[in-house]
């Protein structure tokens, strides 16, 4: 390694920060540039799959994998560090533990929960954010269970679930809790009829992103296997045991509570001086952040406007890969001062599971799937993920081949 | 059936209850009494083996089964329902949901845990009891250690499992603790260092059923497992988060306690007039209870003397299994006017497990074993109750056959 080789960093190895990495160490010679991945942890998650492990529904471990095995430690250092801050003024990131240089910097640091500022949301509900805070939600439903046989004066609200927000986390979420409820009945000797999953949310419709027959579709299925919907209803606050809802003040108790409703980007960007847009960086068509010589800002960071329509692509993981692409690209043609390319969103689908067997989705611009084909589907799309991201062999180990 | 056959009632269906039960159809024809079987579940548990559900290392359901599979359903009636109180001069017992009468009694209703009035012992610590209490054992153990990452401030008491008690159960149970821990640490992510597991025991010594050689190897091969012991600390005080233990009152934190340092016979014993010692009835050598014509007490509810030595009999799953037998052999008896037997425990050994593969015992009258020969010998143990117990099938499905 020469001192004057470039140095990229890399924050954040979730889908466009670890995908980025990857094409950089396509792109680039070795000679070329150092790359610097830094991640809080030492593993990559599948953010998507975090609903069937806040459920339950599959291992932890499943939906994530080492670092170490999917990048080569050759090509990039890898640093398992929180980032604090970016100092661009000194081209500098502060970690918690040492502070990072830079030429090049892509800011790939995911979401964080936001709570709009509903009273007692952030200090009383769970969130699926990542994976420690995902299987603490699957230990707290099973703790529940667990006590209940145990008390001399059962709390039945203590089985109830609550899910606030139907957008995509929150309806996959009550889908996987209707395949798990049951097997925890069976596991705790407990009757199913005790047991309650109760989404709320303040708009009259689940699921904003689909078209309305598969959005009824979805709601029919959910209920049919015991899901109660209370749409429309706005949440005034979250108590420790309850929802506080709608203009009578309604409480809706429960023993665990959800919150899926909103998400922002990292704080880190705020933080950073970055000007900030609905919690997120609007970025230029070549993903860097607006006057920034040499940032990008990728996937849940960053806002890239669809000019076409005039308003922002979603932010999916799809796109958090895509987003990967670019950059990479756009990196090495700053470096060689060639021309950038634009992000324009490839929309392969967008398919939303209700359980192991049950879906819906939009795929192959405009094809409408529900049911089994559906859950097909997704099982492809978070397979493909597995394989683009982590290689071969992580495909073989995490890949979802439940037989069904 | 015809109502003129004499009832016999068996309260409990733990392994003297059971066992009774089976005895019973065996001994008596069908037109001889009718058999009724009462249970608070409609399923028997191992109790020996609650230390492992309690540390995760069996899933529940392997220490259980259903009692529909197998008692004969022809030959025996099965109640599920608590029994509250026996009413001896009215020949009835008073259950929750009904009352029952009875012309044969049979009291096998099992332990509860003793605190022997240790403040704050029965309302913060957890006791190993039955698959309930021993199941949110593991899941509130699991629990600390989901909530550990998602914690700003880390509190590594709250990783800390504290044990009450140096007796078979409590010892046996930090045995699986040392298997689970590290288990546990790689589900969870955190450092092995981190987590202590701390036995607290009044007595200068654990184990005080087994040689100072065998207990001085036990103890030394958990505490290589990184068991830690504070013998000959008298527990002044359970809190919600520690015990207070010794003339200085130290306070020792923990996020899980259970106490395991004592159990008493079931209080439905006291409640319903019989005259009690240490918790149990003192019964006769026909395992009636005293002045009674036709009321045995079976298991950890009797005190069995053994004349020769002058003290009772331990209070083992082996020799509850040996109650059963006299009991329906003198339930014959009684009805056929015929001479009664007295109960002679035939002490085949007894063995502690110390985790999977380690353990301690004496057999076959006074051959000591340690390590896996007493693991190995251990399993065997657990299997022939189920044999026994069970039948082969049971056998076959909850069988101990890890491989090691």
């Amino acid at each position: 390694m020469t001192m004057n080789k470039p140095k990229i960093v890399v924050l954040g190895a979730g889908y466009a920060g670890l995908m980025t990495t990857k094409k950089l160490t396509q792109n680039l010679l070795p000679e070329e540039a150092e790359i610097v991945l830094v991640n809080k942890h030492n593993y990559h998650y599948e953010t998507t799959w975090l609903h069937e492990v806040a459920a339950g529904t599959i291992n932890p471990n499943q939906a994530r994998y080492m670092l170490s095995d999917v990048v080569n430690p050759n090509r990039v250092r890898l640093i398992y560090d929180t980032v604090v801050e970016v100092k661009k003024d000194d081209q500098t990131v502060v970690l918690e533990n040492s502070d990072i240089t830079y030429d090049y910097l892509v800011i790939a640091l995911g979401f964080e929960t936001n709570t709009f500022g509903i009273k007692g949301m952030a200090e009383n509900a769970f969130s699926i954010v990542d994976i420690d805070s995902s299987r603490l939600i699957r230990d707290h439903i099973e703790y529940q269970f667990a006590k209940y046989n145990n008390e001399e004066e059962k709390d039945e609200d203590s089985l109830t679930i609550l899910v606030g927000g139907a957008g995509f986390t929150g309806i996959e979420f009550v889908g996987e809790l209707a395949e798990k409820v049951p097997e925890l009945c069976k596991k705790y000797d407990i009757d199913r009829s005790k047991v309650r999953i109760i989404n709320v949310e303040a708009m009259p419709s689940i699921l904003p992103m689909f078209d309305k027959d598969l959005v009824e579709y979805a709601k029919k299925s959910l209920e049919d296997r015991g899901v109660e919907f209370r749409l429309g209803a706005k949440i005034q606050e979250c108590k420790e045991d309850c929802f506080v809802v709608g203009e009578d003040n309604e409480e809706i108790k429960a023993g665990t509570i959800v919150w899926t409703g909103g998400v922002t980007g990292s704080s880190v960007l705020s933080k950073s001086g970055f000007e900030i847009t609905k919690g997120k960086v609007t970025v230029n068509g070549d993903l860097r952040a607006p006057g920034e010589e040499n940032i990008f800002v990728l996937g849940d960071c960053a806002w890239v406007m669809n000019e076409k329509e005039g308003r922002p692509f979603p932010p999916t993981a799809q796109a958090a890969m895509q987003h990967a692409s670019v950059c990479a690209n756009n990196i090495k043609a700053l470096m060689h001062n060639q021309p950038f390319e634009n992000f324009v969103f490839d929309d392969k689908g967008t398919v939303a599971s209700l359980g192991v067997t049950d879906g819906i989705g939009t795929v192959f611009s405009g094809t409408k799937l529900r049911g089994k084909p559906a859950a097909t589907m997704k099982k492809v799309v978070d397979n493909r993920s597995l394989l683009l991201m982590g290689g071969t062999r992580t495909l073989l180990k995490k890949g979802k081949y439940r037989p069904f």
